[in-house]
């Protein structure tokens, strides 16, 4: 019985530090978490990718806390990066909120809302109170 | 218990009338909606952004409907907008066929079909019948 | 009681050979499976679109054998290629390694990895031994 969201990697993929191929949620609830921009709580953009990074990231946390879930729980993270913006540095200003490796998707996409760099959203597996 | 999907709103996060920041889904089954243009029952696809955008999101109800869930179970809507069209535009003609807020990611993506303005796709529980 | 994924193709909707327009998952463990580029087992990136589209199905393929699930298990592939690609030839390489219908959203989007011409993200249920 899977009890956590589990990693795979399977030995024939290349091994990656930084995600996972793929993840297991348990049977449960799930939390989806829609697309998050570098936005504070009054609604405005922060400036540059490493500032809306971290706030990105900090607002699915945000929202993972309050649905019982958290970082730990993640299944996948859809990471949108604008098409100018460098990837590597996207992933070096996430490193300091995000330290849990997951499943990921990076696409080069701009978000729709004008001046956003960045926009995240996850999948989250809820754990069971004293599970 | 969990019985129905369930918005997440957390306080530090700027509150939008139009989405929900997270939505739970209870245990249970899913239907994943794939990507719906704005195409008509014979294939043919609308002409215009108004009515690609209600025909896309009609089409995402008929497949709701037909897994025994409807909108008001769905946890995300992924909605893809070529870079060329207006977000408020497509937002206003949404409103005519889909009254429900539900965690949402919006991209400037073209969908790979020539023509198509829209994609969208949806993730939704499946309520237990009675529940 | 759902025990399998579950093709939904309703009337109202155009029927494609292809893909199923949505997909019910039954109750159980989930596997989200990472975006997967055309790399082979040592990190590198295949030449070509059809090439690169065989390997990240196979990629994809590997990953659910390795959690317990499969190809006739997914409920929704993500496809994402580079806007230069042209879609049917990109699924006419994946007829020969991908022989089964499920929901799929495919978008013109460019993998953040320089030189990937093709991502596919998949989310597929994971069947109880013996059901």
């Amino acid at each position: 019985m899977i009890e956590h969201v589990t990693p795979i990697d399977p030995e024939g993929l290349h091994r990656s530090p930084a995600f996972a191929q793929g993840m297991i949620t348990p049977p449960g609830p799930l939390v989806f978490v829609g697309g998050q921009n570098g936005v504070d709580a009054a609604g405005r953009l922060l400036d540059g990718l490493g500032a809306q990074t971290e706030q990105a990231l900090r607002n699915v946390l945000a929202v993972l806390a309050a649905a019982g879930s958290g970082p730990e729980h993640v299944a996948k993270l859809t990471i949108h990066l604008d098409p100018d913006v460098d990837p590597d540095e996207a992933y070096a200003a996430s490193a300091a909120v995000w330290p849990y490796r997951t499943a990921v998707t990076v696409l080069a996409v701009p978000p729709a809302r004008p001046g956003a760099l960045v926009e995240v959203e996850a999948v989250a597996s809820i754990p069971s109170v004293g599970a």
